[in-house]
């Protein structure tokens, strides 16, 4: 029997972490064939991390074909899983979305705010082709979607695209698991929380240590300043008064909503300094690069830790297993709200405790929203639905109202000419505006 | 028969408005007997506007009684409406809630953001009060509430007071309707006005003249700067993109949610030139008492019309009319949603158009909210519904919450400055917390 | 200016109460062109029709142009107004309908049970085509739908057809309103009463005299046998238990629903007596229409008030009416729920009072369903959806699920003995299956 | 530490079963103590099923601690675990509720129809008081709830009771797995059921074995015949049109709703043969107590299984095993709604698929009921409403409406008559009426 595995935008920089993963975990998901793809303009990078990937492989002996192609169609037969990580426009649109909302004094970020509108806009013409194909030429095969904004693309796939197998990943989740377990001295498979909201927007409303409630604990420890944040956001730390408010773990991203006048000032500084995170990245990508080619390196460099997005390669391999065997555990993952959270629509997608089969995942009901983040969730899930439309069909006043209703902008006349530079400044990967 | 009306908050400048309203009425709506009813601290005022309702009613010659009185309870007796004006803590309490926010960079407005907030918390609690004396006393009686934030402080009686014959009435969808009439040349009575929404969030999502749809006229006219606001705000204007993508008609209170910085800066600069609007009306209300004194002057000053809330009365008598002879017309009222916008909980008060009987209003069905500005409306309807337990239980959490909703607050570190301040601030009002 | 009303089905014996309607109400709704349209095998009762109208208009000197035609897609040119009263495959179908059900041991009836199936399942794909051409030929007129099961049917219309103008109406509310004045010693427009649920499963929940609270005195003298019959169905009588019980007005065919067994043997017997119902009316629609053919007959023969129906064309007329005239009253008509009833779908077609204007209805919110009756409207709602589906789609396996799901068959076998002895009788008349 | 187990209803002939399920599940599941309770009408029972327990665990080894007793508030102390087994009058009662609606034409059931109306009024002010006194004396405690009507039971005690850590357990749907495993030959622990509905209507909508979907298969197999009927109710089969229009597995309690009439005749049929099927039972557990008592006896006879209920310990065993090892793992419960169906209201109790862990379960998400049931689920859901409601207050028109509404009944007179001669013949255990 087969275990096909193909992985889209191959020639990314994380590829190596989710070639350990799938190394880490053959005895019970034993992969016996790996395909990277990638575009035209990563051919290069991809035939260097193709060529790490084949060693890692040899080192570890363990019997998995790699290969890597530009060909998409012919990478897809046969295929059993297809992870996404792509970054359409590279680090260079990324750097973009960051730097023009801070010219315009709004906050630039990849995947909350303008940056991320435009990340969506960038990335869902390309997955929506990706799943026709997959529909076509390898129909029972599950996409496993990293690409940010996760959650958003994830919904417009299951809106929009023929292929309802599709299933959305985070590292956030995983992130707060084990941050949670840090602090109360325990191993994060102990630990499981109740999430509640979208992706990048997700809060925790309880958390239990084998079974006992532990939320109280871990709301206590949270006011004296626990970070969660993953490599590439600064944490600013959160008041006694909200998290008593609200009684909910925040995620990292959160600050960009509540804490927005001291991130943007926070940006503004560190853009002086630095220049873009993209381009802090773009440096970084460059050494990982220069690593990766030794012919020496046989594994995942530490270095890579770094990057930032850490853990997803475990968050991914951790469900194809689950899916594979038929597991029936419970993994947080972006998938259809079905009724979960009674408020949200039922085709809302939402980022929620899913039990995990070969049929996919089924998720656990939350039941109605707190009082105290109803509204925000209700207005980022009303703001989303609005990304997708406009992604879907270029159309330009679902585009303004995106921004006009996201709580980063909001501002009538700003959303216009913000709206209008990022179109200007992203036009070669927005045909359909 | 007898036909009783009892004005709480008798002494308002406002007054001479409804006064005016009953007496041009009288025929169809036959009122007996008018009673005044203020407070201790606005015993002068009440005198004064007493003796001049009463030369109005000698002058047109109705056979109305009028008194006026401190003793509320008294007052309420054998009373078939109740009106409310009232202002707790007077213009100075106003100032406040405009003059401190901005100090913090927030906007400071009577009904809106932290103002608005604050307008709820003192004036709900009397209002409960009031409503308990009215189930007591005169169980068959309507409250017609005129008293700002008109929505919020509605829906909290109707959730909590024991009285369930409560209305709320504003002056803006009259305005809407006056001021789309002028533009399309038409008189008011032949148009029609959709709305959708919430007290000071409402939009208008159809246009009808006798019937005929015409809001793509309407929304052309709105592009090229059509002002409905009334006196007391000044409008900005809205850009023809913002009408284009809602293809709604948003109404004067919108700008501090939509354009929030310019607005900002307009009342920056306003209150170094004039101090707060409060301050203003002091002046005001100060000359209107010195009119009001005149014993030759018999009705309504002109100058009035300048205070802002004009109409009030109109829309109040028509209200009462209807109800009193069991109209069945069309009004737009603030009420129980009841699934009219099925987005909104049943027992959310939305303001809505309603066909109005002896057994008050029932709402027109508006059918699901529109994806522009869905998210605000229920972001807006999460935030009063923490406005409203706040003011009820005085719990600094919900009070707090309130302030992070608000989309003109929203930020975690401030809202509790904020907060603090105007606790402070009014606490002489605010027995509750 | 032209005002011009095309009635589908014009030959039928009901066309003089509409021409009577027309010339009555002439001068606020002046009709300037009338045709009747009928198929081929009614072409001889549509002369006759035609004749006696032609000598009422003449009679009545109105300046109203009529005629008569087989030719519809003709005869649809810039109508205004289209009204439908269709029988497919005429009485003899109808008597199909009465007799087979009752040969299995359940209730036979023109709209309730496997008759009404039968009727919707015969009915809906012709009146299907008439809205197509409706919105093709005069796409701003309405369809005012007499056509029974007339809620179905509407519901069908509005969800399956390109033409969305179209208003289900019946006369059971209209009978129900003048019994109710009558018990209670008053004029019928003094009558207002809240109807819930949906075409001849609709419940009175409220009665108001000039908008005064009578339902307590209403369910008293409905418990001492109070009928409001139509002419076609006998009335048994409620218990006291049952009024009391659900504290709602039932209507005439509730017992149907929960007098089955006793109507059963009434049915059963009276079969055996005098034949089907629509025998009966043969008999009747043949005298009526000798009594037609008299050249000196120049207005509606009382006779016809027997053959039940009465009144249908009293509520078309006066909804073409309102809606002509934008009168903003309240009339009870057949339309989309859109949250009137939150319980129910929005694209559910309920029976509900509405607010006319020249837009139609606006339905007035209901609020959720009593508990007493929530289960029973909650099934027939499920079973018409299922009874629209097959009638569009021609399925056999929703034909039968509807026969399962209606309370008056439900037996799982005796369902597709009946589902098929019906689909062999009626087959001429059911190309879709 | 210590794992305390009580059973209410400790007398019963059932009681062997669960002392079994506890002794081969003692490894994981470490019981340490065991009390019996019953009431003084049970106490010879209770001495004999006392006696053979001891003898089981002495056999087994396991150190249990055993005892019983008539003072439930005694036992309940530091209990863990509370599960419940009672019948509220016996037998007797329960002859009653079979025979008397046969008397009057219709079916007479233990958990359906008549029968299962008085059966819930009944127990649940019994089970009320005992949910009181678990709040009370062990706050922590879990009550596992076998009694039936089990979902109503278990609705009422989450609605009505301050005790809100109950679940309902039945072995439906553990038959329908056990049946179907049988007949697509694999193992029940392969098999996954997705259930839709409530306790004794629920379907199953999906099969998987092992993950992959079978459900084509099953139903296949179904219409010719497969039979999952508990000991005590005898399938008539399911005809392959009905399995085709539904596409859904249904329990063997749905013959009662689809093949009424046939069912009614069959037990008219046994009726005269054998007696009520409580009368048979009476015989049954004659000799099962004569087994009992034989001092040898140190294991669950065989003949137990006759009795039908089979293999609820087995449920029940281990659903506290995963709930006391916090296992996360999927079992079939009766527990909140919570959104998991979207159709009913959240505070509803449906039987679904649940993750366990020590907080109790967490349904899984089951999306919108399938329109060829969801007329009849929402109205059994709205019947059992009204059943839980006049159990608890006695008012009579709820319980007369509870009859009107039950699709086994719905005779507007007869449902009087049933329901005064029940309410006659069960008075002493109905003080609540």
């Amino acid at each position: 029997m087969t275990l096909k595995l193909v992985v889209i935008g191959g020639g990314s920089s994380y590829t190596p972490e989710i070639i350990e993963g799938i190394i880490l975990r053959h005895d019970s998901f034993p992969v016996t064939e790996i395909v990277l793809v990638d575009v035209e303009a990563g051919k290069q990078k991809l035939e260097i991390v193709g060529q790490l990937a084949k060693r890692m492989i040899e080192k570890a002996k363990k019997p998995i074909q790699l290969s890597w192609t530009l060909d998409r169609r012919e990478a897809l037969k046969q295929a059993d899983f297809v992870s996404t990580q792509i970054r359409v426009g590279g680090l260079a649109a990324r750097s973009k979305d960051e730097r023009i909302p801070l010219e315009y004094g709004y906050i630039g970020q990849e995947t909350n705010g303008a940056g991320g509108i435009f990340k969506a806009f960038r990335t869902i013409p390309v997955l929506m082709e990706l799943a026709k194909d997959v529909h076509e030429i390898c129909p029972n095969a599950w996409i496993i979607n990293f690409t940010n904004p996760a959650g958003i693309v994830t919904e417009a796939l299951l809106k929009h695209s023929p292929h309802k197998k599709v299933i959305g990943v985070c590292n956030i989740p995983y992130n707060m698991r084990h941050s949670t377990a840090e602090i109360l001295n325990t191993k994060p498979e102990n630990i499981m929380i109740e999430f509640i909201g979208m992706n990048h927007y997700v809060f925790g409303r309880k958390v239990w240590v084998n079974g006992v409630d532990y939320t109280t604990e871990v709301l206590a420890k949270l006011k004296e300043g626990l970070d969660y944040s993953p490599a590439n956001i600064v944490n600013l730390g959160w008041s006694q008064t909200f998290i008593k408010a609200t009684s909910l773990l925040p995620n990292p991203y959160h600050q960009y909503y509540f804490q927005t006048a001291q991130v943007l000032k926070k940006d503004v500084q560190a853009l002086k300094e630095n220049g873009t995170r993209a381009e802090v990245v773009q440096q970084l990508e460059k050494s990982l690069f220069e690593l990766y080619k030794n012919p020496d390196l046989c594994e995942k460099p530490k270095e890579l830790e770094e990057r930032g997005g850490a853990f997803y390669s475990d968050v991914a391999c951790s469900l194809m297993d689950s899916i594979y065997n038929n597991k029936a555990d419970v993994q947080t993952v972006n998938t259809l709200n079905n009724g979960a959270i009674p408020d949200l629509s039922e085709d809302a997608v939402i980022e929620v405790n899913s039990v995990i089969t070969k049929n996919g995942p089924q998720p656990i009901v939350v039941g109605s929203l707190p009082d105290s983040v109803k509204g925000h969730i209700y207005q980022m899930k009303a703001f989303e639905k609005l990304v997708i439309r406009a992604s879907i069909t270029g159309n330009y006043e679902d585009a303004y109202l995106a921004m006009v209703m996201n709580p980063l902008i909001g501002e009538e006349a700003d959303s216009k000419r913000l709206l209008d530079a990022l179109l200007e400044a992203h036009k070669d990967y927005l045909p359909q505006f």
